[in-house]
Protein backbone atom coordinates (compact mmCIF):
# COMPACT_ATOMS: atom_id res chain seq x y z
CA UNK A 1 0.00 0.00 0.00
CA UNK A 2 1.84 3.45 -0.72
CA UNK A 3 1.13 6.83 0.50
CA UNK A 4 -1.39 8.87 -1.97
CA UNK A 5 -1.04 12.36 -0.45
CA UNK A 6 2.45 14.09 0.79
CA UNK A 7 2.89 16.20 3.17
CA UNK A 8 2.26 19.56 1.27
CA UNK A 9 -0.62 18.07 -0.20
CA UNK A 10 -2.33 17.04 3.40
CA UNK A 11 -1.24 20.36 4.60
CA UNK A 12 -3.21 22.04 2.07
CA UNK A 13 -6.04 20.11 2.61
CA UNK A 14 -5.87 20.65 6.48
CA UNK A 15 -6.37 24.28 5.97
CA UNK A 16 -9.19 23.71 3.70
CA UNK A 17 -11.72 21.95 5.84
CA UNK A 18 -10.36 23.05 9.46
CA UNK A 19 -9.37 26.68 8.31
CA UNK A 20 -9.44 27.37 12.01
CA UNK A 21 -7.16 25.07 13.07
CA UNK A 22 -4.42 27.03 10.49
CA UNK A 23 -0.72 26.73 11.61
CA UNK A 24 -1.79 24.58 14.82
CA UNK A 25 -0.47 21.70 13.17
CA UNK A 26 2.73 21.39 11.00
CA UNK A 27 3.35 17.76 9.17
CA UNK A 28 7.37 17.07 9.37
CA UNK A 29 7.11 13.57 7.44
CA UNK A 30 4.60 11.21 5.69
CA UNK A 31 5.50 7.30 5.68
CA UNK A 32 3.88 4.54 4.82
CA UNK A 33 1.38 3.74 7.49
CA UNK A 34 2.88 6.37 9.85
CA UNK A 35 3.48 10.54 10.12
CA UNK A 36 4.94 13.17 11.92
CA UNK A 37 3.48 16.41 13.33
CA UNK A 38 4.64 19.54 15.04
CA UNK A 39 2.32 21.48 17.64
CA UNK A 40 4.05 24.69 18.08
CA UNK A 41 3.12 24.80 21.71
CA UNK A 42 1.37 28.43 22.54
CA UNK A 43 -0.09 30.15 25.46
CA UNK A 44 -3.79 28.69 24.83
CA UNK A 45 -2.30 24.85 25.23
CA UNK A 46 -1.01 25.65 29.00
CA UNK A 47 -1.85 24.95 32.48
CA UNK A 48 -1.23 26.09 35.39
CA UNK A 49 2.08 24.71 36.65
CA UNK A 50 3.44 25.59 33.14
CA UNK A 51 2.36 22.30 31.60
CA UNK A 52 0.63 21.71 28.40
CA UNK A 53 -2.66 20.55 28.70
CA UNK A 54 -4.67 17.15 28.18
CA UNK A 55 -6.99 18.02 25.53
CA UNK A 56 -4.10 19.74 23.76
CA UNK A 57 -2.41 16.35 23.83
CA UNK A 58 -5.18 14.51 22.73
CA UNK A 59 -6.16 17.23 19.72
CA UNK A 60 -2.11 16.34 18.38
CA UNK A 61 -3.03 13.04 18.55
CA UNK A 62 -6.36 12.79 16.80
CA UNK A 63 -5.34 15.13 14.08
CA UNK A 64 -2.70 12.92 13.36
CA UNK A 65 -4.27 9.57 13.34
CA UNK A 66 -6.30 11.20 10.72
CA UNK A 67 -3.87 12.68 8.70
CA UNK A 68 -2.21 9.43 8.74
CA UNK A 69 -5.65 7.74 7.87
CA UNK A 70 -5.76 10.63 4.62
CA UNK A 71 -2.35 10.03 3.58
CA UNK A 72 -3.17 6.06 2.74
CA UNK A 73 -6.69 6.33 1.72
CA UNK A 74 -6.98 9.89 0.07
CA UNK A 75 -9.22 12.63 0.77
CA UNK A 76 -12.61 10.51 0.09
CA UNK A 77 -11.75 8.82 3.43
CA UNK A 78 -14.31 10.32 5.86
CA UNK A 79 -13.21 8.75 8.60
CA UNK A 80 -14.51 9.47 12.40
CA UNK A 81 -13.10 8.75 15.90
CA UNK A 82 -14.80 6.45 17.51
CA UNK A 83 -12.97 5.24 20.67
CA UNK A 84 -9.35 5.43 21.75
CA UNK A 85 -7.13 5.45 25.00
CA UNK A 86 -4.46 7.53 26.47
CA UNK A 87 -1.37 7.66 28.89
CA UNK A 88 -0.15 10.97 30.13
CA UNK A 89 2.84 9.79 31.53
CA UNK A 90 5.44 12.80 32.01
CA UNK A 91 4.27 16.70 32.15
CA UNK A 92 5.29 18.41 28.76
CA UNK A 93 7.95 20.86 29.21
CA UNK A 94 5.94 24.63 29.15
CA UNK A 95 7.62 26.29 26.09
CA UNK A 96 8.74 23.10 24.03
CA UNK A 97 6.62 21.93 20.58
CA UNK A 98 5.20 18.79 21.29
CA UNK A 99 5.99 16.10 18.48
CA UNK A 100 3.35 13.13 17.48
CA UNK A 101 5.13 10.04 15.96
CA UNK A 102 2.10 8.05 15.12
CA UNK A 103 1.79 4.88 12.97
CA UNK A 104 -1.32 2.69 11.80
CA UNK A 105 -0.97 -0.34 13.53
CA UNK A 106 -4.12 -1.36 11.24
CA UNK A 107 -6.05 -0.09 8.44
CA UNK A 108 -8.65 -2.43 7.41
CA UNK A 109 -12.10 -1.95 4.89
CA UNK A 110 -13.68 -0.77 8.25
CA UNK A 111 -11.57 0.18 10.91
CA UNK A 112 -8.13 2.07 11.37
CA UNK A 113 -6.23 1.68 14.48
CA UNK A 114 -3.35 4.17 14.92
CA UNK A 115 -1.12 4.80 18.04
CA UNK A 116 0.64 7.92 18.53
CA UNK A 117 3.94 8.73 20.66
CA UNK A 118 3.83 12.44 22.00
CA UNK A 119 7.43 14.23 23.00
CA UNK A 120 8.42 17.22 24.18
CA UNK A 121 10.99 18.41 21.89
CA UNK A 122 14.49 18.03 23.82
CA UNK A 123 13.04 15.33 25.85
CA UNK A 124 14.09 11.93 25.48
CA UNK A 125 11.11 9.71 26.93
CA UNK A 126 7.85 10.32 25.48
CA UNK A 127 5.09 12.61 27.71
CA UNK A 128 2.15 10.31 25.94
CA UNK A 129 0.77 7.43 24.34
CA UNK A 130 -2.48 7.81 22.78
CA UNK A 131 -4.07 5.32 20.38
CA UNK A 132 -6.87 5.82 18.46
CA UNK A 133 -9.81 3.95 16.76
CA UNK A 134 -11.52 5.68 13.36
CA UNK A 135 -14.54 4.15 11.33
CA UNK A 136 -14.05 4.19 7.56
CA UNK A 137 -17.82 4.59 6.25
CA UNK A 138 -18.20 2.57 3.05
CA UNK A 139 -16.72 4.54 -0.20
CA UNK A 140 -20.05 6.77 -1.69
CA UNK B 1 -17.52 12.14 52.77
CA UNK B 2 -18.84 15.62 51.81
CA UNK B 3 -19.17 17.86 49.14
CA UNK B 4 -16.37 20.73 50.26
CA UNK B 5 -17.24 23.14 48.06
CA UNK B 6 -20.00 23.95 46.00
CA UNK B 7 -20.89 25.54 41.99
CA UNK B 8 -20.24 28.84 42.78
CA UNK B 9 -17.29 28.49 44.39
CA UNK B 10 -15.74 26.30 41.66
CA UNK B 11 -16.95 28.38 38.97
CA UNK B 12 -15.16 31.10 41.06
CA UNK B 13 -11.97 28.88 41.17
CA UNK B 14 -11.57 27.76 37.49
CA UNK B 15 -11.95 31.09 36.45
CA UNK B 16 -8.89 32.37 38.69
CA UNK B 17 -6.51 29.23 37.72
CA UNK B 18 -8.20 28.71 33.80
CA UNK B 19 -8.96 32.62 32.90
CA UNK B 20 -8.66 31.74 29.18
CA UNK B 21 -11.47 29.15 29.44
CA UNK B 22 -13.97 31.26 31.40
CA UNK B 23 -17.56 30.76 30.11
CA UNK B 24 -16.66 27.70 27.75
CA UNK B 25 -17.92 25.47 31.36
CA UNK B 26 -20.56 26.12 33.33
CA UNK B 27 -21.06 23.88 36.29
CA UNK B 28 -24.83 23.21 37.21
CA UNK B 29 -24.79 20.77 40.10
CA UNK B 30 -22.58 19.26 42.48
CA UNK B 31 -23.23 16.35 44.80
CA UNK B 32 -21.56 13.74 46.73
CA UNK B 33 -18.87 11.84 43.63
CA UNK B 34 -20.74 13.86 41.24
CA UNK B 35 -20.84 17.34 39.48
CA UNK B 36 -22.96 17.69 35.63
CA UNK B 37 -21.28 20.50 33.68
CA UNK B 38 -22.52 22.19 30.23
CA UNK B 39 -20.36 23.30 27.15
CA UNK B 40 -22.09 25.91 25.68
CA UNK B 41 -21.31 24.99 22.08
CA UNK B 42 -19.64 27.55 19.99
CA UNK B 43 -18.19 27.61 16.05
CA UNK B 44 -14.60 26.59 17.35
CA UNK B 45 -15.96 23.20 19.06
CA UNK B 46 -17.15 22.28 15.22
CA UNK B 47 -15.82 19.95 12.91
CA UNK B 48 -16.77 19.79 9.27
CA UNK B 49 -20.29 18.01 8.49
CA UNK B 50 -21.78 20.05 11.52
CA UNK B 51 -20.40 18.25 14.36
CA UNK B 52 -19.01 18.59 17.82
CA UNK B 53 -15.36 18.01 17.72
CA UNK B 54 -13.39 14.84 19.43
CA UNK B 55 -11.20 17.43 21.54
CA UNK B 56 -13.48 19.48 22.54
CA UNK B 57 -15.85 16.41 24.24
CA UNK B 58 -12.57 15.27 25.70
CA UNK B 59 -11.62 19.03 27.24
CA UNK B 60 -15.85 18.64 28.90
CA UNK B 61 -14.86 15.46 30.61
CA UNK B 62 -11.15 16.57 31.57
CA UNK B 63 -12.52 19.48 33.37
CA UNK B 64 -15.86 17.65 34.60
CA UNK B 65 -13.67 14.73 36.38
CA UNK B 66 -11.35 17.20 37.95
CA UNK B 67 -14.20 19.62 39.24
CA UNK B 68 -15.44 16.50 40.43
CA UNK B 69 -12.40 15.91 42.75
CA UNK B 70 -12.01 19.40 43.60
CA UNK B 71 -15.78 19.31 45.07
CA UNK B 72 -14.30 15.98 47.61
CA UNK B 73 -11.09 17.77 48.21
CA UNK B 74 -10.97 21.48 48.05
CA UNK B 75 -8.84 23.23 46.50
CA UNK B 76 -5.79 21.94 47.69
CA UNK B 77 -6.13 19.05 45.84
CA UNK B 78 -3.64 19.19 42.91
CA UNK B 79 -4.71 16.16 40.65
CA UNK B 80 -3.26 15.38 37.07
CA UNK B 81 -4.79 13.81 34.58
CA UNK B 82 -2.66 10.24 34.22
CA UNK B 83 -4.85 7.93 31.76
CA UNK B 84 -8.21 7.00 30.27
CA UNK B 85 -10.32 5.88 27.65
CA UNK B 86 -13.26 7.31 25.41
CA UNK B 87 -15.65 5.66 23.10
CA UNK B 88 -17.60 8.43 20.74
CA UNK B 89 -20.96 6.80 19.71
CA UNK B 90 -22.93 9.17 18.03
CA UNK B 91 -22.68 12.29 16.38
CA UNK B 92 -23.44 15.31 18.44
CA UNK B 93 -26.16 17.63 16.56
CA UNK B 94 -23.84 20.77 16.11
CA UNK B 95 -25.32 23.57 17.63
CA UNK B 96 -26.71 21.90 20.75
CA UNK B 97 -25.14 22.20 24.18
CA UNK B 98 -23.14 19.32 25.16
CA UNK B 99 -24.38 18.17 29.19
CA UNK B 100 -21.69 15.96 31.01
CA UNK B 101 -22.97 13.69 34.18
CA UNK B 102 -19.55 12.93 35.60
CA UNK B 103 -19.59 10.35 38.57
CA UNK B 104 -16.43 9.83 40.84
CA UNK B 105 -16.06 5.54 40.56
CA UNK B 106 -13.23 6.07 43.07
CA UNK B 107 -11.79 8.60 45.24
CA UNK B 108 -8.80 6.96 46.99
CA UNK B 109 -5.59 8.42 48.66
CA UNK B 110 -3.83 8.00 45.67
CA UNK B 111 -6.18 7.42 42.24
CA UNK B 112 -9.36 8.87 41.75
CA UNK B 113 -11.32 7.41 38.77
CA UNK B 114 -14.13 9.39 37.21
CA UNK B 115 -16.65 8.12 34.45
CA UNK B 116 -18.52 10.46 32.19
CA UNK B 117 -21.60 10.45 30.08
CA UNK B 118 -22.18 13.08 27.72
CA UNK B 119 -25.23 14.36 25.43
CA UNK B 120 -26.32 16.49 23.14
CA UNK B 121 -29.07 17.93 24.93
CA UNK B 122 -32.28 17.01 23.33
CA UNK B 123 -30.99 13.99 22.56
CA UNK B 124 -31.55 10.48 24.90
CA UNK B 125 -29.24 8.21 24.27
CA UNK B 126 -25.38 9.83 25.34
CA UNK B 127 -22.88 10.77 22.28
CA UNK B 128 -19.89 10.12 24.35
CA UNK B 129 -18.70 7.89 27.28
CA UNK B 130 -14.78 9.34 28.62
CA UNK B 131 -13.40 7.29 31.72
CA UNK B 132 -10.33 9.24 33.34
CA UNK B 133 -7.86 8.79 36.19
CA UNK B 134 -5.92 11.36 38.38
CA UNK B 135 -2.86 11.26 40.69
CA UNK B 136 -3.49 12.96 43.47
CA UNK B 137 -0.49 13.94 44.65
CA UNK B 138 0.30 13.63 48.93
CA UNK B 139 -0.63 16.89 50.42
CA UNK B 140 2.28 19.51 51.04
CA UNK C 1 -35.28 -2.88 19.35
CA UNK C 2 -36.82 -6.08 21.09
CA UNK C 3 -34.86 -8.79 23.01
CA UNK C 4 -34.26 -11.95 20.60
CA UNK C 5 -33.01 -14.62 22.74
CA UNK C 6 -33.92 -14.79 26.57
CA UNK C 7 -31.54 -16.39 29.49
CA UNK C 8 -31.98 -20.18 28.66
CA UNK C 9 -31.84 -20.45 25.30
CA UNK C 10 -28.72 -17.64 25.35
CA UNK C 11 -27.38 -20.43 28.08
CA UNK C 12 -27.66 -23.77 26.20
CA UNK C 13 -26.35 -21.63 23.47
CA UNK C 14 -22.84 -20.63 25.18
CA UNK C 15 -22.65 -24.13 26.11
CA UNK C 16 -23.15 -25.22 23.00
CA UNK C 17 -20.20 -22.99 21.53
CA UNK C 18 -18.32 -22.50 24.56
CA UNK C 19 -18.32 -25.82 26.01
CA UNK C 20 -14.77 -25.70 27.66
CA UNK C 21 -16.87 -22.40 29.87
CA UNK C 22 -20.09 -24.51 30.86
CA UNK C 23 -20.64 -23.33 34.50
CA UNK C 24 -17.77 -20.62 34.47
CA UNK C 25 -21.09 -18.14 33.94
CA UNK C 26 -24.72 -17.63 34.95
CA UNK C 27 -27.04 -14.99 32.92
CA UNK C 28 -29.24 -13.92 35.90
CA UNK C 29 -31.09 -11.50 33.82
CA UNK C 30 -31.65 -10.00 30.20
CA UNK C 31 -33.31 -7.00 28.76
CA UNK C 32 -33.31 -4.31 26.39
CA UNK C 33 -30.04 -3.43 25.65
CA UNK C 34 -28.56 -4.89 28.81
CA UNK C 35 -27.25 -8.54 30.82
CA UNK C 36 -26.50 -9.29 34.79
CA UNK C 37 -24.13 -12.46 34.71
CA UNK C 38 -22.94 -13.75 37.82
CA UNK C 39 -19.19 -15.70 37.45
CA UNK C 40 -19.27 -18.14 40.77
CA UNK C 41 -15.55 -17.69 41.95
CA UNK C 42 -13.34 -20.53 41.88
CA UNK C 43 -10.04 -21.19 43.18
CA UNK C 44 -8.05 -20.67 39.50
CA UNK C 45 -9.66 -17.07 39.44
CA UNK C 46 -7.75 -16.14 42.54
CA UNK C 47 -4.40 -14.24 43.15
CA UNK C 48 -1.66 -14.57 45.97
CA UNK C 49 -3.53 -11.77 48.20
CA UNK C 50 -6.44 -13.17 48.15
CA UNK C 51 -7.98 -11.18 45.14
CA UNK C 52 -9.96 -12.11 41.89
CA UNK C 53 -7.33 -11.99 38.53
CA UNK C 54 -7.58 -9.34 36.40
CA UNK C 55 -8.19 -11.85 33.19
CA UNK C 56 -11.47 -13.23 35.29
CA UNK C 57 -12.84 -10.22 35.59
CA UNK C 58 -12.13 -8.89 31.95
CA UNK C 59 -13.38 -12.85 30.72
CA UNK C 60 -16.47 -11.91 32.53
CA UNK C 61 -16.79 -8.11 30.91
CA UNK C 62 -16.24 -9.62 28.00
CA UNK C 63 -18.65 -12.38 27.90
CA UNK C 64 -21.46 -10.34 29.11
CA UNK C 65 -21.01 -8.10 26.31
CA UNK C 66 -21.39 -10.57 23.89
CA UNK C 67 -23.88 -12.16 25.63
CA UNK C 68 -26.06 -8.53 25.07
CA UNK C 69 -25.50 -8.10 21.74
CA UNK C 70 -26.71 -11.97 20.99
CA UNK C 71 -29.61 -10.97 23.16
CA UNK C 72 -30.42 -8.24 20.55
CA UNK C 73 -29.29 -9.65 17.36
CA UNK C 74 -29.48 -13.33 17.83
CA UNK C 75 -27.66 -16.72 17.00
CA UNK C 76 -26.45 -15.09 13.33
CA UNK C 77 -24.66 -12.34 15.48
CA UNK C 78 -20.87 -13.25 14.85
CA UNK C 79 -19.58 -9.99 16.74
CA UNK C 80 -15.59 -10.05 17.50
CA UNK C 81 -14.23 -7.80 20.42
CA UNK C 82 -11.90 -5.04 19.01
CA UNK C 83 -11.10 -2.75 21.98
CA UNK C 84 -11.75 -1.93 25.07
CA UNK C 85 -10.60 0.25 28.25
CA UNK C 86 -11.04 -1.21 32.02
CA UNK C 87 -10.47 0.44 35.19
CA UNK C 88 -9.87 -2.13 38.11
CA UNK C 89 -10.81 -0.16 41.20
CA UNK C 90 -11.07 -1.86 43.95
CA UNK C 91 -10.02 -5.81 45.54
CA UNK C 92 -12.82 -7.78 45.23
CA UNK C 93 -13.49 -9.83 47.97
CA UNK C 94 -12.02 -13.27 47.80
CA UNK C 95 -14.55 -15.78 47.53
CA UNK C 96 -17.27 -13.60 46.66
CA UNK C 97 -19.14 -13.87 43.63
CA UNK C 98 -18.88 -11.54 40.90
CA UNK C 99 -22.01 -9.72 39.53
CA UNK C 100 -21.52 -8.05 35.91
CA UNK C 101 -23.64 -5.69 35.09
CA UNK C 102 -23.52 -4.61 31.36
CA UNK C 103 -25.48 -2.52 29.52
CA UNK C 104 -25.27 -1.47 25.48
CA UNK C 105 -24.36 2.14 24.87
CA UNK C 106 -24.58 1.90 21.22
CA UNK C 107 -26.02 -1.17 18.97
CA UNK C 108 -24.79 -0.24 15.45
CA UNK C 109 -24.96 -1.26 12.10
CA UNK C 110 -21.48 -2.25 12.36
CA UNK C 111 -20.22 -1.53 15.52
CA UNK C 112 -21.51 -1.97 19.62
CA UNK C 113 -20.17 -0.34 22.37
CA UNK C 114 -21.04 -2.15 25.80
CA UNK C 115 -20.19 -1.07 29.28
CA UNK C 116 -19.95 -3.35 32.17
CA UNK C 117 -20.06 -2.30 36.22
CA UNK C 118 -18.60 -5.46 38.40
CA UNK C 119 -19.17 -5.93 41.85
CA UNK C 120 -17.99 -8.05 44.62
CA UNK C 121 -20.99 -9.63 45.80
CA UNK C 122 -22.09 -7.68 48.92
CA UNK C 123 -20.47 -5.05 48.59
CA UNK C 124 -21.74 -1.44 47.06
CA UNK C 125 -19.41 -0.15 45.42
CA UNK C 126 -18.19 -1.26 41.86
CA UNK C 127 -14.95 -3.14 42.13
CA UNK C 128 -13.92 -3.07 38.32
CA UNK C 129 -15.49 -0.71 34.89
CA UNK C 130 -15.03 -2.55 31.50
CA UNK C 131 -16.08 -1.12 28.31
CA UNK C 132 -15.70 -3.37 25.30
CA UNK C 133 -16.36 -2.11 21.48
CA UNK C 134 -17.28 -5.56 19.28
CA UNK C 135 -17.41 -5.00 15.57
CA UNK C 136 -20.26 -6.82 13.78
CA UNK C 137 -19.65 -8.48 10.72
CA UNK C 138 -22.75 -8.25 7.29
CA UNK C 139 -24.84 -10.54 8.37
CA UNK C 140 -24.27 -13.26 5.52
CA UNK D 1 18.30 1.48 35.97
CA UNK D 2 19.56 -1.58 35.90
CA UNK D 3 17.60 -5.17 35.92
CA UNK D 4 17.44 -6.81 39.17
CA UNK D 5 15.99 -10.09 38.41
CA UNK D 6 16.87 -12.49 35.27
CA UNK D 7 14.36 -14.68 33.48
CA UNK D 8 15.52 -17.72 35.68
CA UNK D 9 14.98 -16.07 38.42
CA UNK D 10 11.28 -14.67 37.13
CA UNK D 11 10.24 -18.02 36.06
CA UNK D 12 10.80 -19.60 39.23
CA UNK D 13 9.27 -16.91 41.33
CA UNK D 14 6.23 -16.84 38.93
CA UNK D 15 6.05 -20.81 39.15
CA UNK D 16 5.97 -20.21 43.36
CA UNK D 17 3.48 -16.93 43.60
CA UNK D 18 1.41 -18.43 40.81
CA UNK D 19 1.82 -22.23 40.83
CA UNK D 20 -1.44 -22.27 38.85
CA UNK D 21 -0.26 -21.07 35.73
CA UNK D 22 2.84 -22.93 35.53
CA UNK D 23 3.92 -23.64 32.40
CA UNK D 24 1.83 -21.04 30.40
CA UNK D 25 4.03 -18.59 30.02
CA UNK D 26 7.50 -18.47 29.04
CA UNK D 27 10.07 -15.61 29.61
CA UNK D 28 12.17 -15.28 26.73
CA UNK D 29 14.10 -11.83 27.21
CA UNK D 30 14.52 -9.29 30.06
CA UNK D 31 15.77 -6.17 29.42
CA UNK D 32 15.81 -2.20 30.97
CA UNK D 33 12.68 -1.67 30.98
CA UNK D 34 11.60 -4.29 28.13
CA UNK D 35 10.72 -8.13 28.57
CA UNK D 36 9.47 -11.02 25.68
CA UNK D 37 7.13 -13.72 27.19
CA UNK D 38 5.64 -16.46 24.88
CA UNK D 39 2.42 -18.09 25.49
CA UNK D 40 2.52 -21.52 24.65
CA UNK D 41 -1.16 -21.66 23.00
CA UNK D 42 -3.64 -24.43 24.15
CA UNK D 43 -6.68 -25.71 23.60
CA UNK D 44 -8.30 -23.89 26.58
CA UNK D 45 -7.06 -20.34 24.47
CA UNK D 46 -9.73 -21.22 21.85
CA UNK D 47 -12.71 -19.06 20.45
CA UNK D 48 -14.72 -21.07 18.11
CA UNK D 49 -13.70 -20.12 14.43
CA UNK D 50 -10.12 -20.83 15.21
CA UNK D 51 -8.87 -18.35 17.35
CA UNK D 52 -7.05 -17.32 20.30
CA UNK D 53 -9.21 -15.74 23.41
CA UNK D 54 -9.16 -12.09 24.44
CA UNK D 55 -9.06 -13.37 27.31
CA UNK D 56 -6.26 -15.39 26.96
CA UNK D 57 -4.44 -12.03 25.48
CA UNK D 58 -5.15 -10.33 28.40
CA UNK D 59 -3.62 -12.50 30.28
CA UNK D 60 -0.44 -12.74 28.75
CA UNK D 61 0.12 -8.84 28.76
CA UNK D 62 -1.04 -8.50 32.15
CA UNK D 63 1.62 -11.23 33.65
CA UNK D 64 4.02 -9.61 30.57
CA UNK D 65 3.73 -6.04 32.28
CA UNK D 66 3.86 -7.54 35.61
CA UNK D 67 7.17 -9.55 34.69
CA UNK D 68 8.87 -6.52 33.49
CA UNK D 69 8.16 -4.23 36.68
CA UNK D 70 9.69 -7.09 39.04
CA UNK D 71 12.66 -7.41 36.63
CA UNK D 72 13.46 -4.03 37.61
CA UNK D 73 12.30 -3.36 40.92
CA UNK D 74 12.86 -7.17 42.61
CA UNK D 75 10.22 -9.29 44.61
CA UNK D 76 9.16 -7.17 46.69
CA UNK D 77 7.21 -5.04 44.23
CA UNK D 78 3.48 -5.45 44.82
CA UNK D 79 2.21 -4.01 41.45
CA UNK D 80 -1.70 -4.26 41.09
CA UNK D 81 -3.17 -3.63 37.91
CA UNK D 82 -5.60 -0.21 38.27
CA UNK D 83 -6.38 0.70 34.74
CA UNK D 84 -5.54 -0.38 30.88
CA UNK D 85 -6.53 -0.54 27.02
CA UNK D 86 -6.97 -2.84 24.55
CA UNK D 87 -6.92 -3.02 20.46
CA UNK D 88 -7.11 -6.38 19.05
CA UNK D 89 -6.31 -5.76 15.59
CA UNK D 90 -6.27 -9.01 13.69
CA UNK D 91 -7.21 -12.80 14.28
CA UNK D 92 -4.20 -14.65 15.69
CA UNK D 93 -3.62 -18.00 14.03
CA UNK D 94 -4.95 -20.87 16.24
CA UNK D 95 -2.21 -23.20 16.76
CA UNK D 96 0.80 -20.51 16.85
CA UNK D 97 2.15 -19.21 19.77
CA UNK D 98 1.88 -15.71 20.91
CA UNK D 99 5.04 -14.24 21.41
CA UNK D 100 4.35 -10.77 23.59
CA UNK D 101 6.49 -7.92 23.53
CA UNK D 102 6.12 -5.43 26.35
CA UNK D 103 8.15 -2.09 26.64
CA UNK D 104 7.82 -0.13 30.21
CA UNK D 105 6.97 3.39 28.84
CA UNK D 106 6.87 5.04 32.52
CA UNK D 107 8.23 3.31 36.00
CA UNK D 108 7.96 6.20 38.39
CA UNK D 109 7.51 6.06 42.09
CA UNK D 110 3.98 4.92 42.21
CA UNK D 111 2.47 4.20 39.13
CA UNK D 112 4.27 2.03 36.20
CA UNK D 113 2.71 2.26 32.67
CA UNK D 114 3.77 -1.19 30.36
CA UNK D 115 3.01 -1.50 26.56
CA UNK D 116 2.21 -4.65 24.56
CA UNK D 117 2.05 -5.74 20.86
CA UNK D 118 1.60 -8.95 20.67
CA UNK D 119 2.20 -10.98 17.82
CA UNK D 120 1.14 -14.37 16.31
CA UNK D 121 4.40 -16.10 15.74
CA UNK D 122 5.09 -16.55 11.75
CA UNK D 123 2.95 -13.31 10.89
CA UNK D 124 4.62 -10.07 10.93
CA UNK D 125 1.75 -7.40 11.86
CA UNK D 126 0.69 -7.49 15.54
CA UNK D 127 -2.34 -9.00 16.47
CA UNK D 128 -2.86 -6.78 19.50
CA UNK D 129 -1.91 -3.68 21.78
CA UNK D 130 -2.26 -3.61 25.20
CA UNK D 131 -1.24 -0.81 27.32
CA UNK D 132 -1.82 -1.10 31.77
CA UNK D 133 -1.36 0.90 34.39
CA UNK D 134 0.18 -0.61 37.64
CA UNK D 135 0.40 1.17 40.79
CA UNK D 136 3.61 0.29 43.04
CA UNK D 137 1.95 0.40 46.88
CA UNK D 138 4.97 1.89 49.03
CA UNK D 139 7.54 -0.40 50.28
CA UNK D 140 6.86 -1.82 53.61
Amino acid sequence: MKVVMQAEELSEYLDEIFPQARGDFVIEAVAEHAVRVRMPVAERHLRPGGTVSGPAMFALADVSVYIAVLAMLGREALAVTTSGSFDFMRKPAAMADLICDCRLLKLGRVLAVGECMIYSEGVEPPVARVSMTYAIPPAR
